[in-house]
């Protein structure tokens, strides 16, 4: 049975280059980048090479990129990093309610240590306006985190306005994106943006999973987090997870130019969004400005799990939200305002590269034939 | 220009059955194991494999085994989230002088935030006595950690003892072992030992760089130190480092059964011992009783560095003690007592089942004409 797999936002199936780059690290040039011999100095060169690959892809000096064990630990350096850091200067944060639940944890946490945290409200698109930012910034505020583009349905943010927010205020906020699921999609230049910490993951972008990076700006310090034998400075200790890293870093190196990629997604999204509105069942969750790699709909009637059962029995993979709220409802729906039954029934179509305009046929004809057959059940 | 590696204790060469099995997780079982969909469930039953493993190893449940990035993230986890954990029991912690700076820096960390801590000297081969620990072990004791084999000198630490320091005290204390040298190297059966918590690594039993475990015996709770999607029952969130983990899991199936391969690495030692002891300007730092696989020695008239150097022209490698520490003065050896010639002049030598007495006898010969050769400088 082929796989149809549509599910490129919870992961990735690992590129041919990556793969052969972890395969190769692992068993030839396998030495600890801190060991003094020229095993170790050939392991620091291809950390040094992977680390220039995501610095260059977001415009960055490669000494403003950090490897972590992906985006949970690039936010929870980041956030905890960034309020122990300021904590003196204020005690407002401001986030949304439709993050990942890596910064709306880490902000529960904050709040218990006795942080003022903000929590903007989307529409019921997903959006975030620059105004609501505006207004939630002010002279108290420590700390903006933002996400570019929501995991859940695909809506952009406008992280740009948060730095201006911070300007405008007069606040010492440092401004944080997680930008998981916008790297290698949407061009990123956190600098030009006013940005400080930005987080970026290898495994949404055909990289290995376990493996990501926090960028932060040169000049910010951020309290460390996790300690250990100084590595990544002091940041983030620990042996470096050197395949993986270089695997990111190639990754990185074979990704497609992020605007022509970004159409032909357009062009995969409209082509899906087209045979999806003859279904009658079907309503849209993803705003059409949204991030052309992710469609989220409701197809009302049918429980997501059982929906996602039929049609994982038929080898065609998606997602009834985030892989990471597994089983709960989702709280960006919910954020949104959704009625209950369309937020029961949400499936996400998340795709990548090696997706095609046949696979959604496949893909539109098996769900057409699980609303037909599948009993439904008032959800 | 063949290669002699005897720095395994920094890192290994990951083995062949880890290799194949970090290449079809990227490629063929790719999915995250948090996914509603058959290959999710796949990737659920990959990781269950992988604990299995790990679990088997260490006389443990597959519940007690969380995955992590690394022995750091491990230490930071188990330390942090015991400490937090019974803040209000006591604030006193006993550690010992010589233990990794992932341990030793987060006790910096801890008596910032207020906790008394008791560092155990050792004495000039690196040993900790079991009366050490029972002296200091009190009823507000809440935390001892402890190495299991030292990293620098191979010196095998009583941990048992610590439990029953424990019992004896009366004390709430967590038992913390940090056993990332020993794991795959010495028999260890944590519940037997009345040991809480254990740190291991892949990295040094030929796995990939980039994963470890922590061991929680069921029923000990532990205040999370990361936070986001909920994934490791919440003590480690975050996407799981599918191929790592899997290529772990994979390592620890492929390891010798640990009594035939120490009495393999004795008579390697002893091998090496032999050889060296012929040499006029070696002292051993590593004692008789310690672990075979690492044999610490000073060539005194010549700094660590430049014998690491002309070692490396010639393809050999080994270490000047930790990797962690790079260029710094050795923690370790310089809390033995050792004078300061001998800390300059320290090599180390880690084996692995991949060294033969031949590569020995070409270390050897090296060494000797390092020694001859080398202009010597007052250290």
């Amino acid at each position: 049975m082929s796989e149809l797999y549509f599910d490129n936002s919870s992961t990735t199936r690992v590129c041919r280059e990556a793969a052969e780059k972890v395969m190769e690290t692992m068993t030839e040039n396998y030495g600890n980048p801190s060991s003094l011999h020229s095993l170790g100095f050939r392991a620091e060169r291809a950390m040094d090479e992977a680390r220039a690959a995501v610095a260059a892809r977001l415009g960055a000096e490669k000494e403003e990129i950090y490897f972590t064990s992906g985006g949970t630990e690039s936010n929870n350096i980041a956030l905890f990093g960034a309020a122990h850091a300021l904590k003196k200067r204020g005690n407002h944060i401001v986030t949304t309610q439709i993050e990942h639940p890596s910064v709306l944890n880490v902000m529960k946490r904050l709040e218990q240590e006795g942080f003022r945290v903000t929590y903007l409200k989307p529409d019921s698109f997903g959006h975030i306006t620059a105004e609501q930012i505006t207004g939630a910034v002010n002279g108290e505020t420590i700390l903006v985190s933002l996400m570019c583009v929501n995991n859940e349905v695909g809506s952009i943010l406008p992280v740009e306005a948060a730095a201006q927010a911070v300007r405008a205020a007069g606040s010492p906020a440092l401004v944080h994106v997680d930008a998981v699921q916008a790297f290698g999609k949407l061009p990123l230049r956190p600098r030009q943006a006013g940005i400080d910490l930005m987080s970026v993951s290898a495994h949404k972008i055909h990289g290995p999973k376990g493996v990501g990076a926090l960028y932060v700006r040169r000049g910010v310090h951020l309290e460390p987090h996790v300690f250990g034998g100084g590595q990544e400075k002091n940041l983030r200790p620990g042996t470096e997870g050197m395949p993986l890293i270089a695997g990111f870093g190639a990754a990185v190196g074979a990704l497609p130019e992020a605007r022509a990629e970004l159409r032909t997604m357009e062009e995969l999204n409209a082509y899906c969004r087209g045979k999806l509105e003859t279904i009658p069942e079907v309503t849209f969750n993803s705003a059409p400005d949204a991030l052309p790699y992710i469609l989220n709909f409701s197809a009302v009637g049918v429980r997501a799990e059982t929906m996602l059962h039929f049609l994982s029995d038929r080898g065609i993979y998606l997602s009834s939200g985030s892989a990471c709220s597994r089983g709960r409802e989702s709280h960006v729906l919910s954020a949104m305002g959704l009625a209950r039954e369309r937020i029961a029934s949400a499936l996400r179509l998340s795709f990548s590269r090696y997706n095609t305009k046949e696979e959604i046929d496949v893909f539109a004809g098996a769900l057409r034939e699980g609303l037909s057959g599948l009993t439904r059940r008032p959800l």
